[in-house]
């Protein structure tokens, strides 16, 4: 792979900064010019950002940080650099100018990339001595987590700078996209600017507030693009017939007045045809079905981490999922009937989603403690530690588990766990639960687990109020009556 | 909480279907009418899809399923039912006819709601006997998952119909969105009407192909408005100045040939000022600084839950993740010095992410499991069992864990992880992992695991060859004289 070695930095704004992180964080020693008094602040506060971001998005170990150096000119930031990035204000006059100092400068071998929003790359490249190696590179706030480039050659680029600078951005965890014609904002800023000025239309008109528009996005198509874009979704909406079809569904819709954009293309059979065949190739031999069920598992992975956004509490439609579980979890409190008690309780039901598998196919070890989890939450619920006693400042926390694996569950399979209530004092839960195959009712694995009741806010163990032990009492006194399970009481490696 | 009763669904394609899976899912009854000879199927479809998504959505228990009938007549499936959901093909007099057949057979008082993408609720409104109760109810496909349901009166319709509407949808899973005045296409899709065209031109003109152009979403600003949507993420954009900054700096660009659609708004002071007004309500006091914060650790939470994303595999930018991923630990093995094996060996670094504390702001149980894990894989990586091992067949499972809570670790604290190898045979490694707190060194909790190496395609126990053997041994002949950890060898509720 090819990898930067020295990257420079001319402009050191929000986006600036955000390549600045993006070299450091991969390693990468980093120049920087920017002659605005506040430059140094502004980058500082946007690595800090990302320092606080890539620490959460992977365990795996980080490169030592690359060292950052501000110059006091912009031959010394260039003069030794593979990679220049100019983030310099948008104003052709002002880019191209600092565009040819920096080709003035560096090393004639070195490429050079812009991030402008919209400039032609053959505008900005005139007056440079070597144009061939100056693209586009333009990327997206925030420039340390979304990984789009698009990368546009002008007239003068050479094909061999646009393939390195493809090969460059991966190991910085970006993604290269190349767009094959040059035109004014490129293809990410026109979608941008077509719904943007339809939004201040919307605003103007007194249609929607901002709050209200940005929901409609957020709990909709926003769900949809974080993980397949227009053409991929409109795909599978045409059902088993695809793309060919979607498109002689809805085109007609183009001559309705559906937007202020009425310069309308002719969706003539050869467009037709076109899009039908790049829409082939890009679903790269996946069927209809196949992309739906993708799709489905990835926007129920995005919803589940939205869920535990904003601290935990939920954000956007992760809130909202939150909400709904809270409603199902009341609901069936109360079809819960007494003779259920008699055995290992059965409390959660689940199939395998793709989030919890590794690449086998296999249920990750950590996602059977979740269902464990799970499990002692449910019985915890029926004992009356719900939400709301929890709100009060009262738990049940786990101090102790030990887990055995005696088999695997795979991608799909549906399965539920049961508990039983091993004993129980005044401050003490023992549970044993286990993770059973629906099919068969073999079990998969088992969690004996000791719960102590705390006083959350002093942090300590307190005795269980008499209403917790009297529901706690009907169960724990049937569940004496049953056989002690095979695993209990013991230890890692003991023989059996 | 105001709930739907009995629900009837007329019109059972892919949206019809998808409404009729919501209702079910939640527990409740479905009349539905489609002369349709393939709805049974379409429906049949679209009902298994929304049951595989819930299943691996959540863990709360869901309601006994609804019971599903399908009608003679469009009379006999709307005649006892409160919400009524009319999802026949987009054309007026077709609609027209069928919601006035639905006024004239069912309840006075029960609601209509439309999913028309565009009509307006007056023209569909016209005949009815009792207008005021008709809406539009305008859902996004797959409906069973994506929860927005914009709401849109007509002339007639009366608030109260409007209010009753909102409220029901929430105990469904869903999020209505109430729309001030009515408007083709309401907001959703003149916004996604507008990118659209410009999509068509683009692929028209040869800037790029399908593939490039859903790349360019789903990379960059589709990761950004599943969880903030346009607004609110420009004004972050904007910086401290926050929303009039960023329409002072990018006003201008309305006049730029940056889309086809060049019938602009006016952006005049009224305007900045109504937009920044509407921003400061829906950012609800939260400083540029804290949504900066929220949207991050969002992304975040999406980017890893895509690297899950098709079976495992990474989908998009999640599989972009993964890569970079692998690519660290590659780079990390050749930085690793024989002298940091002298001691428990220090493997994970993280920070506490938001998307692994619960609402009190502590870790959840399940992420410690997770941060072991990572360990005991790192430490396999040390001794050769790396992707390319294991792709070769062979690998280490877990098959037991003893896991002790001796504190908490709280949302962004830094912690970090060491593993001391207690023992090691041909076939066995006995692990002791502890997670620390970073700033004092404390152990937070520890982990006692023991790993069997195995021929995964055989499904059993093997040995390991003496590749990784030679591996292990200079560790394990230095860990055997370090200390044993107090908490080895200890079963669920031994006494100290």
């Amino acid at each position: 792979m090819s990898k930067i070695n020295k990257a420079a930095c001319v402009g050191g704004g929000v986006i600036g900064g955000g390549w600045i992180a993006r070299f450091l964080l991969a390693g990468i020693d980093v120049d920087v010019f920017d002659p605005h008094p506040e430059a140094s602040r502004i980058v500082g506060e946007v690595i800090a950002n990302a320092e606080r971001a890539y620490a959460m998005l992977t365990g795996a170990p980080q490169p030592p940080r690359g060292k950052l150096t501000y110059c006091e000119t912009l031959e010394e930031a260039v003069v030794d650099a593979d990679w220049i990035q100019e983030s310099v204000p948008e104003r052709l006059d002002l880019k191209r100018k600092v565009l040819t100092e920096i080709d003035a400068a560096c090393r004639p071998d070195a490429l050079i990339g812009s991030s402008t929003s919209g400039l032609l790359p053959t505008d900005l490249q005139r007056d440079m001595r070597f144009p061939e190696r100056l693209f586009v590179a333009h990327p997206y706030n925030p420039v340390y987590l979304l990984p789009l480039v698009e990368i546009v050659g002008g007239e003068k680029t050479s094909h061999g700078a646009i393939k390195v600078a493809m090969e460059k951005l991966p190991p910085i965890g970006m993604k290269g996209v190349h767009i094959a014609k040059e035109i004014e904002a490129f293809v990410g800023d026109r979608l941008l600017e077509a719904l943007w000025r339809e939004a201040l239309w919307l605003i103007h008109d007194d249609i929607c507030t901002v709050e209200t528009l940005d929901d409609v996005i957020r709990y909709s198509f926003g769900l949809r693009w974080a993980q397949m874009g227009l053409f991929q979704t409109y795909r599978i909406a045409g059902g088993e017939a695809g793309m060919r079809h979607f498109l002689a569904q809805f085109g007609p819709a183009l001559q309705w007045n559906w937007t202020k954009l009425m310069d309308v293309v002719d969706l003539d059979d050869a467009l037709v045809e076109k899009i039908g065949q790049q829409s082939d190739e890009q679903a790269d031999g996946l069927s209809i079905r196949e992309l739906e069920r993708i799709r489905d598992e990835n926007l129920v992975g995005i919803l589940q981490a939205l869920k535990g956004g904003h601290g935990g509490k939920g954000w956007g439609a992760g809130k909202l999922l939150k909400d709904f579980e809270h409603t199902l979890w009341t609901a069936s409190g109360s079809r819960k009937h007494p003779e259920d008690i008699a055995r290992p309780l059965r409390l959660v039901e689940a199939n395998v989603s793709p989030a919890w598998v590794d690449y086998n196919g296999h249920m990750t070890e950590h996602r059977y403690l979740q269902v464990f989890g799970d499990t002692s939450d449910a019985l915890l619920r029926l004992i009356g530690v719900d939400f709301a006693y929890v709100e009060r400042g009262h738990s049940y926390y786990t101090v102790e588990t030990h887990i055995r694996h005696l088999g695997e569950a795979k991608l799909g399979q549906a399965i539920h766990s049961t508990c039983q209530l091993l004993s129980a004092d005044e401050k003490r839960l023992h549970l044993f639960n286990t993770i059973h195959d629906t099919a068969t009712g073999q079990a998969i694995a088992t969690a004996e687990q000791m719960l102590l009741h705390v006083d959350a806010k002093a942090g300590k163990a307190a005795l269980a109020p008499g209403e917790v032990l009297s529901k706690i009492k009907p169960i724990s006194e049937v569940h004496a009556k049953l056989p002690i399970p095979d695993g209990v009481g013991r230890h890692v490696g003991q023989k059996r």
